[in-house]
């Protein structure tokens, strides 16, 4: 089997991506019912940043980088990259040039199952990262992945042209056909906490906000006071 | 055994507790003979905050945070919320909403032995949180676990009203009962390393300070120079 | 076998060292060929702080750091104290008053296979530190290890006057006798790295830049659009 | 503080202990609630061995394993020896020495959230152990912790004279006072599982055996010919 | 999104599944250009055992074993089943209950990226497992996920019907439509490795064998006796 | 740097070797002083097997292992193969082929900080492993690292020559030129435990027979019966 690159995969339509840039990962994750959240152990490698956009994916060999450059030439403006070592392999497959040449083309970050470098660079330039590791360890080149195949990735399955939103909490998939649906249901929960905020700032708890107290007295749920506490535990 | 909700515990004092804040994680270890420090493998997630307070102890069931929704009743001015799942499970616990909450209240901030999400909105509003994990994986509702009883977290057990003292370096924990002793033994120590530092910022060493050079002379130390030693291992 | 202190250790050249601080730790790993980074799981405790020295090496028993007190007396201007315990056991051997007493002498900072604590401190007082851990926990006093033999920390061997590089990336060792033809070979990769970067920022890709296409040929990359791989593949 | 040895703590009823021996971890485990099994980080040392004894509780100084050998003395027919370092340290506390003496008082495994060595030995002669790690790097003396006092390990909180029960799926403690009612509970399981196990045999599966298939149709479950399903998600 | 059962998936062809059983998974793996290999996190429960069946693949929400139960039904001859959890939790969501049921029914094994219990059992009846966890802690119930849909498990998509290889190296996944094709290569692998094997047993290298001599010549590698090594080196 | 390869290392004694064998990693590593145990990651992938044999070391470049390829010819009688990537990366480096072509020459068995594959034909072919991870995939070939240079292994240095000594504890490494003393050291420290064996079967404990009562009694270690204790502690 050779290696592979689709051309024109279709995208999640922008203007949904960029609404969807509005939410953090944790609210779009529950959105869409818990279906998307990559593994948290891919970690952000900068703070306070969010990005949306559409995943170019990308096997590497382990050890080998090659297929990222590869994938360069099939990235756009408004993407978001997406890599995965076809075994595990904690080196650095990407450090500034490679954040460069993508920067140029309007990439908005990567997410990798691996480790990169130059991290300050990457920080001082602007080019946000989501990785599994920091090493400054090199690649090797001349084995080739796929490019724009469908991935697993972190416990998920990401397709080309799917949303990726990353932020401090992680990274989420959203598949392609349903980021509308998610969109709408970001926005439905978002007012909802909205409204739960307010009462809470408010002083009421959530026992009461979200009708909690009939659910504790079926569970049986005891009020004691210490001192008697105390004496029942024979403390 | 029904779920069980432990109220008015009593707590350390308030004014010992203020006091130990001004005290380093690693003063207030050493100071209580190194046996309150929970494992290192809990993290703060933010940097260079430290908060002191009391300790309202939670067990969650493995991916289900009602319980903490249950505390927060339990919750007042100087508190910290500790909990811990009664089965490792790293999701997402507790996030900007709960933080909110506990905010309005006065609680000083939370520990956990699991995951929390909303890291960015916990940073912005200044909720302090130490946790094993970041996680944007929510939890469900309807198991039920205990408040204000003993807990088993990060290899020590920690009471209701303990203290709780949090830093960059970690979390320690110190019993009720014994918080005053603690913090004179703090101030002792923290006395003592202030002269030893004015020495080391005047040049001496700790070998000199703390009359090290019998132990060396007792262990037998062999000070050799480079070219000795060099001969002596054929180099 | 007694513990041994070697002294007078020859350092590597000064201004070799000083210039090698103009590059960062992926450039001169590989331009030393890629003998010389650390394990990954040595991690900066600050962010963009940039540090090369001389090594000082010293060994510890677990849990024990009074050899550190040792070696403070064999480093001077210019060092790096790098320090691993003879088994794993990630407690804090080192804290803002061994900083300190270091900082005097002209100490540029610290590499461990272990914990530190007193984070906070290091910080604010600028000794930066690389490490495994972070931990209040401390030490005892009374077992001896070496200072200045030869160490494998991190799955690399230092010798005592090596030359090491730290910064955000990680930790890496550079022979003595071998640090001016790394920096010559440095100065070579980065003048070369920055020619590529001008032609990645004027738009050029890595495909075109390294000659890359015959190499895909080679390996029988097939490109193929979209709509033709949904039809081969049966989607 | 002083170091302290509690002696003559108060232990489980022997029978019921040994009744206890008869029934597997996971069966204790959920009998009583889900609240006593330890951390899944400690595993056995050997295959097939199931113990049930009563706890004597041991902490340790990180690296020393002195206060093992104090533990010994408070040891006799029918204990579990369980050991948890005051900070976390890997080293090998516990060999075929110490497990020697131990067997000769009848003492039935060991429990330790650090490491063993001599786990050849160990084997051969019989002696189970449940540990976080195997290290053949042995221990310092001279550092004292305590003996029979409760302890933290492993996420609970272990009492001296507690059931401690171990076996291949790993180790859960029974607190004393209601080890008989938890051997009940144990008792009533198993034969509620014998009776399901006799119907799946005969091939009637979960769904109906639990009376599930209410639960699916309120969730919505939908089923779905593959065939539908292709057509569906247009694959 | 309410939850999905799809039922009837095409198996891969039962013939070819039984002759892939002859291969290891290094060899299968290898055979379809190391495409299908599973996280080495996933590891057998018991040793010396190789099945091959066709996947029943589920999701399960954390903590919650529902959905494995639902599966069961799906199950038949030859199946294996292929479980991953929605979130990371590596609770115990199978045990020998479960394992009678599936035996009854034919299925070769389990694949789980989280945890089972009972192991003891399960190696008793001979139901093989290969899991990232042992766990006794049990699971709750009413969350429910999908049967049969493509999953994204440690690293890899494994589709309903795939065949799933797993011995003591672990656990591959092949394609439904790609088995013959990977049967075909396997054994042209494994004739090619027979003949290998022989030349090795005769006392040939590999370097002749594979004549990789060329290679080291144009790589420049130098042979240097110890005696010029050391004086080169100073040593 | 080219590759290179040190033909004709001194081998440790022989006979020395032989003899080191008859003692137990924990014994031989205590013997000499705690210098030479490799990290406990290093695991055996048989049970109840001993080897010792002398050390040709090989690194590896990351995910290739055309390097052990070249190592096989510097490999003869006795010998135990050494490998170590020069960045972590837990492939699987060592499968039944080079097994079988280093038994052939006598070689011993291998320590590896990497994976191995093809386990279960090892250990029943009986060429025993001590490795990082156990791993299917495959590895690739060209790039070359060095045969017979020192290396950095697991925390440890080891050179061409020297005595490596594994068994159900671990690895252990004898610098070739203490071989001989580390053997009496040894010899010495089994005999002292023998004795101390007897005394222990005899019904003896260490606190007496080690003479350690003086030094509670100097910590200050307090006898407490529990009911005493319970008062003393409010319980």
């Amino acid at each position: 089997m050779s290696p592979i690159v689709v051309t024109n995969p279709p995208r999640a339509d922008r203007e949904v991506v960029g609404a969807l840039a509005g939410y953090g990962v944790a609210t779009v994750h529950e959105a869409q019912g818990r279906r998307g959240l990559l593994g948290s152990h891919i970690r952000p490698r900068q703070r306070g940043v969010r990005v949306a956009g559409t995943a170019v994916t990308v096997t590497v060999a382990p050890g080998d980088n090659t297929t990222i450059g590869v994938a360069v030439e099939q990235c756009g403006e408004g993407d978001v990259l997406v890599v995965v070592p076809t075994a595990p392999c904690d080196m650095g497959y990407f450090g500034d040039l490679l954040a460069t040449t993508l920067k140029v083309r309007g990439v908005r970050g990567l997410v990798i199952e691996a480790g990169v470098r130059d991290v300050a660079d990457l920080n001082e330039m602007g080019f946000p990262v989501w990785s599994k590791a920091v090493s400054a360890e090199g690649c090797g080149k001349g084995n080739l992945g796929d490019v724009n195949v469908p991935i697993g990735i972190a416990g998920r399955i990401v397709h080309p042209g799917d949303v990726i939103l990353a932020d401090d909490d992680g990274v989420v998939v959203v598949p392609r056909l349903e980021a509308a649906d998610v969109l709408a249901a970001s926005q439905a929960r978002e007012e909802k906490e909205a409204k739960a905020r307010a009462r809470y700032l408010a002083g009421e708890i959530a026992l009461d906000v979200n009708n909690m107290r009939p659910l504790l007295e079926q569970a049986g749920v005891r009020y004691v006071d210490y001192e008697d506490y105390r004496k029942e535990q024979g403390l």
